[in-house]
């Protein structure tokens, strides 16, 4: 089946059958969303070298067939599009041979681990003539996110002046490393700033706050990340995996004539023992649950139309480039300027997507 | 297809076939529901007299066929289950052929408009052996009320004294009717109260408020019900269908060690014009969304098991009993005692289900 | 020195000299709070039989002299005004030497413990030809219940349709008698809700909730308390003394196009140990403590200007008569009216005073 | 009289006679205060040299005196006291012929405008031998202040790690200049901040938003203005001075196991035209109304006993110093340090003096 041959608007004929490369926790969970949450997409293939990860992914997903390497996937025709849940430093030698074969992509964060491998692959999708590749960067698909975009594009409050953000983690294991910080937390504020602010990110600095004596002995946080954007909107995160009491990520903008704020608690208001309470998030899993949905949900649909919903593969490299500049702004005084190459033209009209529709 | 046959843990194989009785728009709504955002269900058939509803409605199921009368569809062997969306009044010339087919229905609340039919509907599904219907009170499936009921199940506030609700609307049609304050309205407090309380409504009063002038000509309210329950404990619920300002439904329960309270203002902040803001609802559509997508999914699951999972037919005509209680109490002052035979040995044990997993 | 003397003006010549008498506890805060808090008033009496609280409230005022009865205060000169802060049972006989005397008087609630007492002190309050007494409901000096008065007032959301109302405590002593439900604790609604609401309270109901087992043994609460005004208004008021967490105050107000509400938890907010925290109120003394301190500012402005700034002895004489039905209400199914006779005409006018100015 | 006779505990014997110097806005304010709000005190001299406010402020203390200048105040006698209120150029001039006249002095924030003369007047205090200043800084008075810096103290939510904070002012008049950010604005954080954490300003850094068009011409801002303290605490704050829609304080507090946060909006809530709503302030005069009545009670008290309450001579000092940084800050990349020379001998032990007491 090839994805030009779906017919619009039926959604019971021709179910996506996607192929789920990676059957990690991310991995599990996408089978599972796509089993059982989402509608007009199947799992036809689990890609996983571990035997025991692959065979429980498959249970969440019983007509899904179990491979080692996605090529042979591929090969048996068994996947109308691949979803990418690998650790981030397989993504390459996967989104290689899936563009290879035209399907579309949802990858996960980050799309590579570098500038120079994320524009390899750039490469690879422009010579296929197509954007396949959508990266997973599932903040724009959360509603207060999407509200706070909308708020900033209707010009309600006037212009955007400063961002203040904060991504709090209870915890984080012992394997968690003082780059990580950047690639694995502050990357979600990487793609999701410039796509609030409609603009781009010109340099990173990194201050040191007081170290919190809870984190891993080798880790030396909390950070606040200074950014600058190219319209002039400064931009301050505080990144915290260490503040113990549950998960928190959170925005406020500074506008010309008001502030908003978005990841504020709500739910169940409880006054017992002298406090008004109410419970916040553990961890990503409930905060962004509904997001997730609503990502895999766009990117199934969008992709039996041949197209993406989501961050591009430009997005996705620049947040290769916002990274690198990030990880050595960790160990520089002062802000390290981004190096960015001027956008190819293939990519000229999607560097900015509309808000996801929500 | 038999229930009975349908695989466990087998999402794909066996989507269960709905058909789908009234297209209106709540019954559209479920249409594009079970086509679009719950899983393992198909819309097979659209039974609606009108012929542009029927239309509209399978074009949002394309796979759907069109019937004027259930019983067409049944002698088809086109459906596994049966939704009724229809108005109440047709509630039981729906459910009595559906439950003689011995399929599984999710029938929108009311069951019926009054005891003696509920009571007959009641008779109906005991003569089948089997609990097979589930009735729409969605609000069992709001992540909220879910919470308030475990709280109150696991007594760590002490047990539950009062309970304080308020269901406000912006306005109504005047089509809306003094009855429908109680039937359309009051009745989700009716089957709500008692699943949260985990007793039986005793008796119930009405009591007036100062009468809003923007309300239609021909109602009196706002209104005060208050619920005396077998457990002692004591509800009022203001029932505002004028308010004006948006839609509200918000529950604050008294315990002997604090309050609790759920349905309060959530999502993206904003101070502006010398005001700390919040968007609050501005009908059910919103306010429930998630509930209704969780209610029916729930429903699709069960039923592939030959289950209910949510109010039952005796849930359904307890909430009938309360609702005559409640017009006669427009009318009366003081308490009216609810007019509620034993329970039969059939719903004995299900009387008060386990709360939803949500 | 007499109040017509005084200039207006001048705040520094001619402290009013104000004789407190009652040194409770509440009696001994009246005498610190005139000594170190308000403006424009000295202690310079305090009348208390009990010689060590005597003492010690004469500690906090170095200048005042001790006296077991007021006459004797009276008779030495010692006094331009009186605040009496004894239990209700001594009030009138306080209060008609201090009447006899013309003198100013700040009386803290009840009135009177009975509608016959307190119309006898009517009939000498009108006999003096002067409005001298002023009774310390001091809700109508707190900013919250002002601003809410104000929105009523203004109806910019319309008219006033319903009240709803909690008042907690934490805890109350064994010595607290189910009476004292109405007469020491919801007395404090039949003065501020006449107030709210620009109306007369017509009839009185109580209904009970399941019984809190943390309670003393004699006592059956939480209550709720239904009245009628005369302008339509219903109102609800949650009495509830052994709520454990805190002590609570809070108004919700339904009007034709919106909702209010006041006394929800403020300041410092905490996230720590998975939850959104906010500290709430012990007690009365902090949650009404700047109240306190407006109301005898604003009396003591008042009193040497020959006037008073706050609700009158016939608002008084009202809260009596409805703590009489309230009483009644406790043994009684449905509502108890009010055995209100006509305003005698020296109270007309000032029947419904306009809001204190905070 | 001399301070060294007052009573203690005798609150009527011995009011504070303070001689208030400036009578524009804020002092006519204070007079007020002095007179009408706080006890203990009275103005008995306004020194002004425009008639026209002189004599506007002797009204509001008809038993004031006026004065063109302070050395005729003190030659006469009239004062015990001196509350500095001038603009911040003419408080050198003020504070050293009162602290000839060994007296206690309340001055407006800032100490004086540069480090050279702040220096001058410690030289001059440290030669009276006693503690005669205490500077303006009321937010130490503020109750949400005290409870974060108890909450920091008690260290029971771990270290304090960073502070991120807000100062918003709805419109500054044209008069505002580009300093003024750091001088007139900033310059209360300079003193709260190190108050709070109990720690000294290292380094001042000054980020600049993307400009707001509605601020003057001259000016451009917001701004973020980083400090780091000697105990690794990173601040950020974020200025601004045309945000339109009200006044706000607020600061987040990050600790190693939670997070604290003061001046959230608080009072009356509002549900009206599809919106939440809770009026936030519209300037400091209501924001901080409470916090200047404390100050100046606080100091009247411990003015009497030959004391101060509140932040200290060398306090305003180091401020000083700040503002010297964070002007050349506004013009510098990255961090400018603070040239502090070490404390004086004569103030080491009052360099972080406890919390006040509110």
């Amino acid at each position: 089946m090839s994805t030009a041959d779906l017919s619009v608007g039926d959604p019971r004929v021709g179910d996506l059958r996607v192929g789920v490369v990676g059957a990690g926790a991310m991995g599990a969970d996408h089978v599972r969303r796509i089993s059982r949450t989402i509608t007009g997409a199947t799992v036809s293939a689990v890609v996983e070298p571990d035997a025991g990860r692959r065979a429980t992914a498959i249970e969440l997903a019983p007509g899904a067939t179990g491979y080692v390497r996605l090529e042979d996937a591929l090969a048996a025709g068994a996947v109308d599009a691949v979803l990418i849940a690998t650790p981030g430093r397989f993504h390459e030698p996967v989104l290689l041979p899936a563009l290879d074969a035209g399907l579309p992509i949802l990858c996960e964060k980050p799309l590579t681990q570098d500038p120079e491998s994320s524009w390899r692959v750039l490469e690879a999708e422009q010579a296929t003539g197509k954007h396949l590749i959508q990266v997973g960067f599932m903040r724009r698909f959360d509603r207060e996110y999407a509200l706070l975009r909308d708020l900033i594009a209707e010009k309600s409050a006037g212009e955007l002046l400063m961002l203040h953000a904060a991504h709090r983690n209870a915890t984080v294991p012992d394997s968690y490393t003082q780059d990580m910080l950047i690639t694995d937390s502050v990357v979600h504020e990487f793609d999701v700033v410039p796509w609030l602010a409609g603009s781009t990110i010109r340099t990173v600095e990194v201050r040191y706050g007081r170290r919190n004596r809870l984190t891993p002995a080798h880790l030396r946080e909390p950070i606040l990340v200074l950014m600058e954007l190219d319209n002039g909107v400064l931009v301050d995160v505080e990144m915290n995996v260490s503040v113990q009491f549950g998960y928190q990520v959170a925005t406020e903008a500074v506008f010309e004539k008001g502030i908003a704020r978005i990841g504020q608690p709500s739910g169940l208001q409880l006054w017992q023992d002298a406090t008004f309470r109410i419970g916040d998030h553990a961890d990503f899993t409930t905060r962004f649950r509904e997001a997730y949905d609503l990502q895999v949900q766009a990117w199934v649909d969008a992709a039996k139309q041949g197209a993406i919903a989501g961050p591009s593969a430009w997005d996705g490299f620049k947040v290769a480039v916002a990274c690198q500049a990030g990880v050595a702004a960790l160990k520089t005084a002062g802000p390290v300027a981004l190096d960015l190459p001027p956008v190819p033209s293939f990519y000229a009209d999607a560097a900015h997507p509309a808000a996801a529709t929500v």
